[in-house]
């Protein structure tokens, strides 16, 4: 009997399959003779090959580390396919799977203890400052596709997936001296078709598109919409798709868009960002920690901190980059390895904090210092470089909320003793950098 | 002989006098019986009064410390009449001829050993938080001008004066309980004219048109155009003249206006408002450096330092503001008295480089940092919240330039050793929040 695990990965040999599941009838492409499916619903599945062989799966609960993939939820946030709650707290290593076994290990053990649960990793190869090396392997053997280049990235995917970490897959980008970003219409969507064939099986790949897609000379706009389609309709599990631009923005309210990964440090755009398009805002880059030169390279880690809580008190995700010199050019934002930074250990107090906020994410409150929370419920403020010595908050009169003050560089929660309802004064440290939580006692 | 300095204050008893020098003829309105005259030439002027009275005013070269009114100068910014040049640093201290003498003394003291160059006040008294108290004086009695009021506003102005500080008075204001702020339109003229008349004679008079004009519900766009232009036809000196917003824009291209007083602190803006313009940018208020529950007053030192630095190197001004908790509600910006702050002395700091720049004023450079200098002369680089540990500056060829390390918050200047030209690299600290400055060895 063949059994997988609901949101697992089911193969067969086969260069195409229907997978059946009551009234539900799953079309499956396959890619080098082989089929992979993940189902998403517990129970007895058939399945008929293109060759006319047919056979029953068997589809068990989910082990407990497995949620499915992630979904929009509550128009502005994500959870699981399992219902549990997703907080995306992503980080960025554009190359990492192009370095070799050792530093690709040592990238993984860093995430290991790492508090990012998003990895934006492109799949091509990355030709840039600071990532002048050849790759390990290269994705194409003349016409065919290149297997080893292929099964080394889909283990990096499933050694993520492991870590419960989403891969956000980098379908297209701009820094290339290989033709990748040049490939004729045809060859794009070959290669478009092949990766989901072979990808999409496992819960934890997104979609981006491109990375800046607009600094890509040879596609037009109407090349992104089209694939954007061949994405939407090749995958049978419609994971998460966005695009990510350098100055000309993607019509974010497309449909198949299923949340804005933004390129800026602006929050006070949140605002309008969610009103626009009703989706997931999320940050992806608003700089890096480090020490470069480029200035989207060099912001201190109590800058970027900022904009973490900046970002999640407007309504919206944020995710880390970093990007210290390393006489190797081992950068993280590129090439993965160590981390260097003040920020991470901050990032996983922001983490921590976001995870014991009441599930179904927060939004603002349209406070008058930036604020998140859910109303009635809890409320995150951020005081940024205010440093107000007392603030008169104006809760909701019906419940009773205990306080607490945050900092988030040092990393304490003081409770702040007595409880709080309506309208009320506190005093406040008269010190920036501040947050204040209120939770109902 | 009746003599005057140069830009000094002469008195005759008339209700108006004509003056004349060589082919010009100064037309000047009396107030009380009185006329004051500024002559802007040293020679021999004549008069004659309104009654058929003439004489003759021998006009001296100016006393050392008296450079004459302050004028826009080089588009961007500002010279005194005599050529010295004027940088901008204000203060605002709205109220602080309303507090009595204890106060209005110890105000004084204050601004002795301050780094501002240029106060921001309200002619009428305010009515606002934490500045509840009633006024010394009265504008009016009755239908008449209060002598004394106007007496100890003028006796203010030139204490001022005495301090080298340019009085940026401000003619309307909405934080009234009095009715000064609706007053009939006959009776804002007559103000006006009154105003004018009597304090245009000193030098160091600036004309704000309003604080926060658009909050003066009472008033309509054309009203100010309407007092614009009779503040310029009655001030036979043509002091600055500008007019400060809260939300909306007064059209700044208006030939009145002499510069551009922001309530803003986006300081990327500053390019379009120079191209917009071609007037002086002055960030009259980018919020203060204070503790009080306010949004706008409660930025912490290092923060309006920033400002300041940011402002500067994108080729405006700024200016400054305290609002610390005070128990007898004596804060800063509305009633003066003493400083509280961190920024004042850092304030300072920046005064000194920019009174040891080239004098012209600087301009943006365009450069890829935050950076204002003279081409091929001058550069000061802020780092804002980068932190390169290295950079490639390209400086014009021909020059040759000595480098220093700034430190805006520490208040040091660390000469760095060598000399440079076109492009180079230098090692930089790695810190945030630092400037660099290159000066023509």
């Amino acid at each position: 009997m063949q059994t997988v695990e609901q949101w697992g990965v089911f193969e067969l040999a086969a260069s195409g399959a229907e997978f059946r599941h009551e009234h539900r009838i799953i079309h499956i492409d396959g890619f080098e003779d082989k089929v992979r499916f993940m189902p998403d619903t517990v129970g007895e599945w058939t399945y008929a090959t293109s060759t006319g062989e047919s056979g029953v799966l068997h589809v068990t609960p989910p082990s407990p580390t497995n949620h499915g993939p992630v979904r929009v939820s509550n128009t502005f946030h994500f959870t699981y396919a399992d219902g549990t709650p997703y907080i995306p707290i992503g980080t960025t290593c554009y190359a990492w799977t192009h370095q070799g076994d050792a530093l690709e290990t040592q990238t993984l053990a860093t995430l290991r203890d790492a508090p990012f649960n998003k990895m934006r990793m492109c799949i091509f190869p990355k030709s840039y400052v600071y990532n002048e090396n050849e790759p390990e392997f290269y994705p194409f053997l003349g016409t065919l596709f290149n297997p080893a280049f292929f099964e080394h990235l889909e283990q990096r995917i499933q050694q993520l997936g492991a870590l419960g970490i989403e891969a956000d897959l980098i379908l297209f980008h701009p820094y290339d001296r290989w033709g990748y970003s040049k490939m004729p219409r045809e060859a794009d969507e070959r290669y478009l078709r092949y990766v989901i064939a072979r990808f999409a099986a496992y819960r934890n790949v997104w979609w981006s598109l491109a990375n800046e897609f607009d600094l890509m000379k040879s596609k037009e706009m109407s090349d992104w919409d089209r694939f954007f389609r061949i994405v939407e309709e090749s995958d049978p599990y419609n994971h998460l798709r966005s695009i990510h631009h350098s100055k000309t923005m993607y019509d974010q309210s497309r449909p198949w868009v299923t949340h804005v990964s933004m390129q800026d440090d602006n929050f006070a755009k949140t605002a309008a960002l969610r009103d626009a398009f009703r989706k997931p805002i999320v940050y992806d880059e608003c700089k890096y920690e480090g020490n470069i030169p480029k200035r989207w390279g060099n912001i201190s880690a109590r800058e970027l901190v900022r904009r973490f809580w900046l970002g999640v008190t407007s309504g919206a995700y944020v995710g880390h980059g970093e990007t210290y010199l390393d006489p190797h050019d081992v950068l993280w934002w590129s090439k993965g390895g160590v981390l260097h930074g003040e920020s991470p250990a901050r990032i996983a107090f922001l983490r921590r904090i976001l995870e014991q906020a009441p599930p179904g994410g927060l939004n603002p409150t349209g406070e008058y210092y930036p604020c998140a929370g859910q109303p009635g419920r809890y409320y995150l403020y951020y005081f940024d470089y205010h440093q107000p010595s007392d603030y008169e908050f104006d809760l909701p009169p019906a419940a009773s909320y205990q306080a607490d003050l945050i900092d988030p560089w040092n990393m304490t929660i003081t409770p702040i003793a007595g409880s709080y309802r309506d309208k009320f004064r506190l005093n406040l440290p008269g010190q920036p950098y501040l947050a204040v939580r209120f939770r109902v006692g």
